[in-house]
């Protein structure tokens, strides 16, 4: 069965478990993901435990998606235990890739150069993050020390990324973003939001469903705002098409439609700058 | 089996799988899970889609957790689908509940009182709400409209909220922390850290291998902070136990131990506020 049109992303990391840390590589990485024109079916959130990352991997790729993006556990430290994960999940051995320590050494060999060390040595800790799934290639990361690393498994590209913010983005922009876009097409997401305030969302539901009948390819959902005496929420219009014209009219049509209704009903309508 | 000591939380919403939210609901719920002594042991997010919250909701079940948060779609839009989705996937069917028909009935009493409202009629998208998978029983919403609703199903206790964060973090306080409470008995999560400066984690690592080796309790994990020409990182410290005292002094202990050994390799170390 071919890969379907959608990706996944897996976080790993004990931080986002028990709540330490706010969870903005997902959000970043579902972002730029939908702008590129590909659709996020699902986001995982495990620990840094082997058969957790395994459980994971090996469910995802059951659902067939073209990309998954696992971000966290590349690091030198013994929690960092993603290729490890991935590896068990998809019953491959993992082995010292050169390429990969090659990128390391010339890290340190930086690293050292700049001053930032004084000398370096290649220990069992910094080996580790040069330990691959056989199969796989590393990806370079022109921020910190551990390389990405791409793995295709049958149609499904596997991609691992650091779990620090800049390393993560910088990996993602620089080898990433293009195979997502050339696997999404011209594909563009276009998406357009509306301030609503005074209807409350139980009568704005039925409008809803009445202009997304109209405009069968614009999606509309309404996210109602913090509980205040009148009521507000935004409503929000998406669209994903090859044509950025098309997208454009199809949610003008659907924002006028539906901003009649609005006004007759009493609400009070405002464009919102996303 | 009996259910095991962890939760998970699943959060519905395409605006999550778009990257229009950041999920600040699902980081509120696994800090506030954690320091009432509970495991979280995944986070999963899926779109407004029967299938995909099935599916999620029949995978986490088969874990055997003593508890599922679920937090979103519960409003009265088409796309609040989470309560269908999670009787289809435990193969329930959904009836409408007195009691929750009462709570929303009682809400838009009171807000056509308050003159929010001029007139309310229990229409479809209003009763929505209150059909519940059978077995459920819903949970007052001190802030929103749609009641919070609970399933017992085995021994793992289902707990679904709305995605609005002030509605979520009020019924999960009011209705859901006692019951956790109760479940993780006199558990408490300890936490400290400490700032390195001028040691890369690379020759951070075998330290803490040693002193988790000697301090079997203690959890250390290294954070990375933003690349920086001088090496830069948060340790984060951590131990749950029934006796705070023996918490605070287990963590103690390492922190002794690991701040000698850093200070040995030219290493800076300061405490962090959590």
């Amino acid at each position: 069965m071919p890969a379907e049109n959608y990706a996944e992303i897996i976080c790993v990391g004990n931080e986002l478990l028990i709540g330490k840390t706010l969870n903005t590589n997902a959000h970043w990485l579902a972002k730029r993901i939908t702008s590129l024109g590909l659709k996020v079916r699902r986001i995982t959130v495990v620990g840094d435990d082997l058969e957790e990352i395994a459980a994971a991997v090996k469910e995802s790729v059951k659902r067939k998606p073209c990309f998954i993006i696992v971000t966290g556990g590349l690091g030198p430290t013994f929690d960092d235990k993603t290729l490890e994960g991935v590896a068990l999940g998809l019953n491959l051995k993992t082995r010292e890739n050169e390429e990969a320590l090659e990128m390391i050494k010339a890290k340190y060999e930086k690293y050292v150069a700049e001053g930032r060390m004084k000398e370096y040595e290649m220990t069992p800790h910094r080996i580790k993050m040069g330990r691959l799934p056989e199969g796989a290639k590393p990806l370079p990361n022109p921020v910190g020390t551990a390389p990405g690393v791409i793995l295709k498994y049958g149609d499904v590209k596997m991609v691992m990324l650091p779990g620090v913010p800049e390393e993560m983005k910088s990996i993602f922009d620089e080898s990433v973003a293009p195979m997502i876009r050339e696997m999404a097409g011209n594909l563009t997401f276009y998406e357009v939001s509306l301030e609503v305030r005074k209807l409350p969302e139980s009568e704005l539901a039925p409008l809803i469903d009445v202009v997304m009948h109209d405009n069968p390819y614009v999606y509309i959902k309404s996210h109602p705002k913090a509980a205040e005496k009148i009521p507000h929420l935004e409503l929000h219009f998406s669209t994903t098409s090859e044509d950025s014209k098309v997208a454009r009219q199809r949610i003008g049509r659907a924002l006028i439609q539906i901003s009649e209704m609005i006004k007759k009903k009493g609400g009070v309508i405002k464009p919102v700058k996303i």
